[in-house]
């Protein structure tokens, strides 16, 4: 039987003894065997520390989201191989593509982003240049660096691909290699998958590790630069985040723990509605799909109380067609647990919730397996419980399974206390028509929860469901959901940054930040709309006017454009107007005008001006007034995959008085050679 | 002598015991007494959970920030009060403007940040609308409420009035009700503080607790929805980090520790140069500012090899002119320590200094005192140590007192390298007139740095030195420095709340958020210009059109504006446009003509378009096009102070055939009620 190998250090390494056994989770045969001895923890460490991280440090945030967009394309033609081995650990089909596709999907979203949302530079800066004296003279601006150290990433056994995907993405995009431990159970999923990666060539040597088998001594080696994510259960959670390096090293410590989540039905969705009946169909799918061993899954369902025994009949009704069995099997609906030892941990959970309520659908015991043998392979039926909201159960026990327990509940109130019981979710839902209800809830449990979802017949068609995380949004949740957040867009690739304030004079910082700060230097001589990126440095700068602004003007473009608008027109009731005290041009006019001032007509490097941002009008300009305009190059962004880049202006336009009357940022489309 | 009193439960609480003696730290008398025996603290969190946060609940953002406002104030009314009380913890006054104008500012910051900042309602709303499928039907944003707890704010002794006023705006700002547990050794001076703010009646009842005296069994009572900040030493931020229900409910906790922060001299800074004396000057002000006693003070000064003995003779000429003594006698540059147990601690650690270099200046046994006993006061002399870079002791070893080591570097590299031996420090500086050296430095050095400053001739005289954590900015640090982050604008605010995704229709998500989203209901009707605020509602609409755009209004436009760019007036060179293909109409005459169609010319409650924000141009405009707008109510936010407010309007500009050629938010002032 083949022994799992750990990839660290530059190299695949087996461990020298025969290691424990994994089995088909439907079959109950040997699929792998699994060790770490022998693995030096602290060399890969310090590998990853010293090759993976300088590696990826070399790239642009735009180079490394080309690189997870080509490791996405090539897993996803590779992805059959996925799927085989994903059937072994218990999975249908559907299962598998959650698992596999799912973090391709993963993949895609953050190469998405990162090209969209991050600059293509290796500084990533967050927020305003925050003033801090009158002067100018002395600013801040906050700066994100990749912290330099290892990501280690424990993940559940529950999705052995779109696990460890989701947590390597948002690194890889920061710039900080990962090191993988997937659990045991399903690590023969994990190994193939970073085989799949390894041997792609696709990313530099030492961002990915994977440790297979026990974590040893791991975690005694881990640093105030490294950080730890983990995914499991919350009693492991506990013990890991009072590790003794990770306490010394005030390391960054994330995890992300299965969470007793809830969803709620409006009181408006009774029988025959849509919202009803898209109630019961998700709490199906909750408890069946990947047989209800997802962290995010339903195990309260509350309901309003009149409702409770038409939910119980429409759900039980549901739940009888769904067949259990071989997952490769045609028309099987739910595959096995991962284990008989899951089994065991689900049946005995039950027990602790047959205290609080009672069984209305399924047997513990017994199921009806189609291809399979229900005693070898780790089945279980569908198990749908009455409880008592009341009593504690029902909030604190979780059946990590196809388990779920209907409550009954009276008033929002009363509901969002109850929601609250759970101390802490992943996510929660509502189903409703209602959207003065779905406020309600929303805005009662979210102190309680890290994702929420309302659905209803507007969004029911494109909704992807409680259950399933989604990259651009936040995934953990407070207290007994562990108290992290992963992915979330550009939040998780911060998660692996250190945020620095960097205090300096506006020249100093543009130097460090690689972006134009006002009151930096600007350096004029060729208009620079004739450079393109090639020449083009920030802080090139064209300074044009002055323009006269008549009466004439305003009552020109009033009529031309058809902004008639008091203020520009008539000379008394602007005079009343509290801010401006007589005629002023229009804020379209000042910045059209600027544009008239700054532009370089001829053909050259400028393609187009794609868009304004930030755009405020300071002081009014009266008739008569006369403007000049500064232009300054802010920031240069060439394109990877195209012939050209954005560059963002500084536009300050000034009276003769030398106020602003109006700033804003230009951006432009430059290409990167003069044609 | 008098007991200091704890605030709990709404009420003074005085301890029933004797309680222990707080001695001055100048003449060695007794200032007070302290205990918390008695407090019940299970309660007091309680009572804080119970009545503070509902009640901060009923407050928007804007009122909240306005009695924050209002309290910085009142507080710098009283603040003399303060001063009497800081001089006997060893303060000299400059000192105590340090830590009580400091923490006065502190307030007034936030107050500004949280009108600015944040919107006149109760929810946060993060980022933007995050598309979940092609339809438009499902999207999510994030949401961002108050945790319902309790802050529990644990503070450093060294200052009494800046610590808890630092943690308290924030949580205050995010609707988090605050326990301030001070250091016993200077506790009579929050005390004060506290007192002067209960008495001021400013405050929600349940928004600000004390307790004075030991926390006793505090912590055990915090659950997964309150929030522990610490300030203090590394080695008391591990044991809190790893106490039991901090680790079992994963509740938030942030730390902030002294660290061995670095300032780092440029080779380029030699004698006679501005930025040696910069150098010289702010090592000798981190030294004596507070006796030394600031987590942020320079305790490893790195100077080129060449430069050390000029630096080291510099910076002692300049020590041997500080006067030390009593705080309140004139000409007395530094005051003593904390206590006389802080100087035992501060000779302990200079001990182990010692043994990786030798004492340049001063003698921690022996100081010149002006009106004051030397050994009755914690008096010391500023010491100013050589010490071996190599050598672990300079790097680990704390003297948190007004000692600062001499370290010599001969290469950027270098002592990058020596700089992160800190293992994470709260605050960094280089001095250097060379921008290229200080980007080096600062990229190199920023993983291991909450705050870095560039100190220099051009921003020299507005620089608020090394030392001082600025609200707007993070004050925190990776590893030995806690791994946390305090203040830092809005951040901070944030830290208090719960980050929740909400997934859902437009519609709902609009009612959820109060702000309109693309694709949830719009209601035509009135002009919406023509409706107050008391009137107006998110989903008010206007569409006007179409409006054909001619080949002569471009001509016109071009000439009338001066924007002559080829693309609009050269068809030649326009059709050999990459994107264009063609003449296209100038963005600014789309925007302009848009608002030509949207405006309601009349006199009425819309006062002034002061802005526009996301401006994307997104199909060219060409000669002969229909254009149509709509203009959707998308935010209203009044003003407190003010008898208007701020309106955003989602324009969206359309053709003939449906597509957006320009989306962008129009920023309008719109009176409160009709005139």
């Amino acid at each position: 039987m083949t022994l799992l190998r750990s990839y660290v250090s530059g190299d695949w390494f087996t461990a020298p003894d025969e290691g424990a056994p994994l089995h088909d989770a439907v079959t109950g045969e040997e699929v792998a065997r699994i060790s770490s001895t022998g693995v030096d923890m602290d060399a890969a460490l310090d590998y990853g520390r010293r090759v993976g991280g300088p590696a990826l440090g070399e790239l642009t945030f735009h180079q490394r989201a080309a690189l997870l967009k080509a490791l996405a394309s090539h897993l996803r033609e590779h992805r059959d191989e996925l799927y085989a081995l994903s059937a072994r650990t218990g999975s249908t089909l559907g299962d598998s593509k959650f698992d596999v596709d799912g973090g391709i999907g993963v993949l895609f979203a953050f190469a998405s982003k990162g090209k969209r949302e991050l600059p293509n530079d290796t500084v990533y800066v967050e927020g305003d240049v925050e003033p801090l004296g009158r002067g100018g003279t002395f600013v801040a601006q906050h700066i994100a660096s990749p912290l330099h150290g290892v990501a280690v990433q424990i993940n559940a056994f529950n999705f052995p691909v779109w696990g460890p995907l989701e947590k390597f993405a948002p690194a890889f995009l920061a710039g900080v290699p990962s090191l993988v431990k997937p659990a045991s159970q399903t690590a023969y999923l994990t190994e193939k998958l970073v085989e799949l990666i390894i041997d792609s060539g696709l990313l530099p040597e030492g961002s990915l590790q994977l440790v297979c088998g026990s974590a040893g001594d791991l975690l005694d080696h881990v640093t105030a630069q490294d950080l730890v994510s983990f995914t499991g259960s919350a009693s492991t959670a506990r013990k890991l985040r009072a590790h003794p390096a990770i306490v010394r090293n005030a390391v960054r410590f994330n995890a992300e723990a299965d969470s007793l989540n809830c969803s709620i039905l409006g009181p408006d969705a009774k029988p025959g509605t849509p919202e009803f009946d898209l109630y019961v169909k998700q709490l199906v799918t909750e408890m069946t799909v990947k047989a209800g061993q997802k962290c995010t899954a339903i195990r309260r369902a509350f309901v309003p109380a009149e409702l409770l025994d038409d939910v119980a009949e429409a759900v039980s009704a549901r739940l009888a067609k769904v067949v259990v069995g071989n997952p490769n099997s045609e028309g099987v609906r739910m595959g096995a647990l991962a284990s008989l030892e899951q089994r065991e941990e689900v049946r005995r959970s039950l027990k602790a919730l047959q205290a609080a309520g009672s069984i209305v659908f399924g047997d513990p015991e017994r199921v009806e397996v189609t291809d399979a043998d229900a005693e070898r392979g780790a089945f279980i039926s569908p198990i749908l419980l009455k409880g008592d909201p009341e009593r504690a159960e029902p909030h604190e026990v979780e059946a990590f399974g196809p388990v779920s327990t209907l409550l009954q509940y009276t008033s929002a109130e009363q509901v969002i206390g109850y929601a609250a019981r759970g101390e802490g979710s992943l996510a929660g839902s509502v189903v409703t028509g209602d959207a003065e209800f779905a406020r309600e809830i929303v805005l009662g449990v979210a102190p309680w929860h890290g994702r929420l979802l309302v659905l209803d017949t507007d969004d029911a068609k494109e909704s992807t469901g409680h259950g399933s995380p989604m990259p651009q949004l936040v995934h953990g949740g407070p207290g007994r959901a562990g108290g992290g957040e992963e992915m979330g867009g550009i939040r998780g690739v911060l998660h692996h940054m250190q945020r620095t304030a960097v205090q300096a004079s506006p020249r100093v910082l543009s130097a460090v930040t690689g972006r134009w700060v006002a009151g930096a230097p600007r350096a004029e001589g060729v208009h620079p709309f004739r450079k393109s990126l090639a020449e083009l440095k920030i802080g090139d700068s064209v300074v044009a006017g002055p323009r006269a602004v008549t009466r004439e003007d305003v009552d020109h473009f009033a009529e031309f454009t058809g902004d008639t608008f008091y203020a520009h027109t008539d000379p008394d009731a602007a005079a009343a107007n509290p801010l401006f005290g007589g005629i002023v041009a229009h804020g379209y006019l000042v910045v059209s005008f600027a544009a008239g001032l700054f532009v370089s007509p001829e053909p050259g490097p400028v393609l187009a001006n794609y868009g304004l941002e930030n755009l405020r009008f300071l002081t009014p300009v009266k008739p008569g007034d006369e403007l000049t305009v500064t232009l300054t190059c802010k920031q240069i962004t060439p394109r990877l995959d195209q012939d050209y880049g954005e560059v963002r202006w500084d536009a300050d336009v000034t009276n003769a008085g030398g106020d602003s009357v109006a700033k804003y940022d230009v951006l432009t489309l430059v290409a990167k050679e003069d044609s």
